[in-house]
C-alpha cells in the first residue's frame, strides 16, 4: 500500500525521499524520481513532512523512536504523519517522542485497502496536531478522497475500531441471512440481489456476496484481523463501560471461524462458522 | 401505500376497479378515473388480475376467503396478486382458496415503504404461479423497480424475513457503533460520515444516522415490527434447525427497547436500548 | 412414571381405579389391588379425585375433554389433578371443560423424573382450585416430597419453564467451563471435583459431570425437550416483554447441538456443541 | 482472610512468624503466640515454609520479588506457598524469582471467602512444585477442606477462572429466572424454593436468593471482580481459541450492571441489569 500511495504523490509532482527496511522495495520509486535515504532519521532530516506506512505497532514504534528513527531527525517546523494502523497507546507514545524532539505529530490510519490506495480514494482518520493536519492536507488529498481530523491522538485508532466493529457485525449478519435463506429453500444469489436494491445495500455485500455464495473467500481483509478488531472494540467498550451484546455475539462467531482454521481467509469466511452451527 | 400504488397504475393508463373497507378511501381514485366496486368479490368478477394491499394476515385472509371475498369471484383465467405482508402459512391458505376457485395466485410482498410506493420504486418478492407472475409483470413494473419470482408460495414471505433480519442486525450494529464512539470521545456525526464513505455505506445509515445522533426517531418502520420480524426469523431458524446467534442477541436488544416504551418509534430507536445498557 | 406414582399410592393404602390407552399397562397395578376402568370417563364416575399423567398436551386434552373423557364423568364434589406437563393455554382449556362439568381442577406438573417418581420424591407445581389442592395434598405427599400451590391455572406450567430455563443455562455454562478447562490444559474431572465442593455445587453437575467428561450422554432428559423449554421460556419473555440475553445465547447452543444430531441424547450433550465451536 | 487462616494454624499448634505492611494488623496474632518479623525477607529467613495472602498481583509481586522480599530470604530447602489470587503470568514470574533463589514455589489460590477461611473449609487450587505441595499439605489441611494439585504453575489461576466463569453464568441465569418469574406473575420466593429442592439446587442460590428477592446485595464477592473474572475467562478462551458464547452474553450483563453503578455491590446485583432490560 505504501508503494501505491508514494506513487500517487510522485505523479502529483511532489519531491519524495524514501526509505524501506528492504531497500529494493524503494527501487520503483527511485526510478520514478524519488531520492533514497539510508534511514528514517535521514528522511526526517531532509523533509518537512514525513509520512510512514508500517505493518504493525511494533514496527511503527521502532521506525519512529529507534536509534536511527524519525524522532532522531525531527526538528522545530517538521511534522510526522503516521498512516499505519496502531493502537491508541502506541500512537500516544510515538507522539511524545516526536514532540520531545520539537516536531509535530499526526496519527492518520486509513480506511480502505490496496484498491483505494492505488486509485487515491483512501479515507484518513487523523488525530494530533491541527496545524500539521492543515499543512499535510494537500498530500492526504492526493492519496485519499477524504480526511477527518478527530482531535486528540488516539481518536484515529478508536474511530477505525468503531467502523470495523460495525463492519464485522454487518458481515456476520449477512452470513446469517445467506445461511437462513438457503436452509429455508431460497437462493443465496436472490438474497444478494434483493439486499442490493434496498436501504441496506452496501458496496461490501455486492463485492463479496457472489463469492460467498460459492464459499470462496479470497483474502482482502484477513478474518483474524477482523476478529482482533472486534476484540479490541469490546475492550474499548470495557474501558468506557459500554456493553455491546451484539458485537460480543459476532466476536464469538469470528472466533469460531478462526478456531476452525479460517483465520487467514477473508473475513467473509465467517459464513463458514454459521454454516457449521 | 395502496393508494400510491393504484395511482401509479391509473397514470400508466390501466383501467382500475377499486374497493376499500372504508369506501371514502376510494374517492380520490374514483376521481382519477377508477370504478368503485361493492365488495372484493365484485372486483374479482370484473377484472382479470386482482391486486390487494392489506394491513395484516387476518385482513388478507378475510378479504381473500371471506363471504364476499375474492375467491368467491374467481374463475379460470383470472389471477390474484396479494402484495400484503403475510406469513408463509397464511399465504398458503389463501393460495388454496384461490386455486380451488379456479384462479391463479401470487404472493408478492413488497420491500420498501411509502416513499418508494409513490415513486414507483418498490421491490416485489413473489411466489406462486409463474404464469401469473409473467402476466402481472407489466403491472409490477409500473409500481416497482424490480420483481423477484422465488418459486413456491411462502418464499416471498421468507425472503422478506431474511432481508429484515439482516436489516435489524445492521441497525443494532450501527447503534452500538454510535454509542461506543460517543463514550470513547468521538463524534457521532464523524462516525456517520466515515461509514458513509466506505465499503459499508448503506442508504439506511445516511438516511437515519443524523436523526439518531439527535435521538430522534420519526417512525418509518415501527420498532415493534422490526422486533416481530427478528422473532419470526428466529422461529424460521428454529424450523430449519439453523442457529442464528447474532440475530438472537439483536432481538433481545429490540425487545429491551420495546419494553422501555419505544415500540411505536422508528426501529432506529434500538439506539435507546444500547444507551440504556 | 405414572406406574411408579400409582404404585406408591397403592402401597400407602389408597383404593385406585386405573385406566391406560394400552390396557396391559394397567396389569401390574390390577395385580397390586387396583380396579381397571374402561375409559377416563368411568374413572371419573367412580372416584372423588382423578389423577392423570399424560405424554403431551394433545394427549392431555383428549383424555380430559374427549368423548369418553374425564369431563364427561365429572360432577360436583369431584376433582381432576393433571400431573402432565402441558402449556398454560392447554391447562386453561382443560380447566374450563372440567369446571363446566361441575368439577374442580388442578394443574400439577412435576419436577423430577423416573427416579424421584419411584422414590416418592417428586415436586408438584400446582395451580387452580385451592380447595382441591387441599384435598389432594395427602395424595401428593405420598408421591412427592413437596407441593407448591401457585394460584392461577397456568402458573404451574410457567414455573416449570422458569426452572428448566435456569437448568438449561447452568448446563450450558458447565459445558463451556469443561471445554475451556480442557483446552487450557486442565483436567475435566478436576473441574467437576472443584465445582462439587463449593457454593455452586449442584446435584446435576455431580450426577452428569463424570459421563460428560467421557462424552457419554445417556438420556434422562432429551436435549430436544430442553431446547423446547428454552424456546418456550423465551416466548414467555417475549409475551411479558422481558429480554433474556443469556438464555437466548444458551438456546442457540442447544439448537446447534440439535441440528448436529444430538436431539435425542441427554441435554448434557450440549457439550458437543461447545466442543464443535 | 489472612488473619483467619493464620489463627487456624496457631490453634493447630504451628509456630508462626508473621509480617504485614501495617504492623498493627499482626498484633492479634502476636498476642496469640506468633513472632513478628520486620520484612517478608526476614520471614523467609526464619521459616521453612512461607505462606502469603495478598490483595492483588502487584502486591504479590512486590512482596515476593521486592528489595526485602521473600526471594531475598529464600534458600535451598525452603518453600513459598502463595495463596493470593494472581494471573498465570504473575505466578510464573514469582516462580522464576523464588526458584532462582534456590527455593520451591506453589501457587495456591483459594476458592471460598471469609466464612470458609474462619471455619477452615477453604479449597486450594495449586500448581508448581509437587514436593512442596506434599510438604505443605498438613498446613493446607488445617486451613481448608481440600487441596488440588494441578501440575504447572498457572493452572491454579486458570482453574479459578473456569470455576468463577461457571459461577457468573449461573448467577446470571438465576437472575433471569427470578425476573421472568416475577413478570409472569409468579413469586420469586417460590422460584427459590423450587430450585432449592431439585437437581439444580446449589448453596449459592439458597444463600443469596432471599436477599435478591428483596433487591439487597450485601457484598461478599464484588460484582466488578466477577465481571473481571468473566472477562479474563473470555481472554483465556481467546488465547486457546475456544468460543464461549454464553459466557460472552453473561459478561455483557455484568458490564451493564457495573456501568449502572453496581460494581461494588455483591455480584448477585446482576439482577439489577436484568430488571433494567
Amino acid at each position: 500500500m505504501g508503494l501505491a500511495m508514494a506513487n500517487n504523490l510522485i505523479k502529483a509532482g511532489y519531491d519524495l525521499t524514501v526509505w524501506n527496511r528492504s531497500s529494493d522495495k524503494c527501487q520503483p520509486l527511485v526510478e520514478a524520481g524519488a531520492q533514497a535515504a539510508a534511514s528514517p532519521k535521514e528522511v526526517a532530516e531532509q523533509c518537512d513532512i514525513v509520512l510512514a506506512m508500517l505493518a504493525d505497532p511494533a514496527a511503527a514504534l521502532e521506525v519512529a523512536t529507534g536509534e536511527a528513527g524519525i524522532a532522531a531527525g525531527m526538528a522545530q517546523g517538521k511534522g510526522y504523519v503516521d498512516v499505519s494502523t496502531v493502537d491508541a497507546a502506541t500512537a500516544q507514545e510515538i507522539s511524545r517522542a516526536i514532540k520531545s524532539a520539537g516536531g509535530e505529530y499526526l496519527e492518520a490510519p486509513v480506511s480502505g485497502s490496496k484498491g483505494p490506495a492505488e486509485q487515491g480514494t483512501l479515507i484518513f482518520l487523523t488525530g494530533g496536531d491541527r496545524s500539521l493536519f492543515d499543512r499535510a492536507a494537500p498530500l492526504l488529498d492526493v492519496m485519499g478522497k477524504r480526511s477527518f481530523f478527530l482531535r486528540e491522538v488516539g481518536n484515529g485508532a478508536k474511530m477505525k475500531l468503531v467502523v470495523n466493529m460495525v463492519m464485522g457485525n454487518m458481515m456476520a449478519a449477512f452470513a446469517e441471512g445467506l445461511t437462513l435463506a438457503e436452509k429455508a429453500g431460497l437462493s443465496k444469489q436472490d438474497v444478494i440481489d434483493v439486499v442490493g436494491l434496498g436501504a441496506i445495500a452496501a458496496p461490501m455485500f455486492a463485492l463479496k456476496g457472489p463469492a460467498m455464495a460459492q464459499r470462496k473467500y479470497a483474502t482482502a481483509f484477513p478474518l483474524k484481523h477482523q476478529q482482533k478488531d472486534l476484540r479490541l472494540a469490546l475492550e474499548l467498550g470495557q474501558e468506557v463501560q459500554q456493553p455491546l451484546p451484539v458485537a460480543a455475539a459476532a466476536n464469538e462467531l469470528y472466533l469460531q471461524a478462526q478456531s476452525a482454521g479460517h483465520g487467514d481467509a477473508d473475513f467473509s469466511a465467517v459464513l463458514e462458522a454459521v454454516l457449521q452451527q
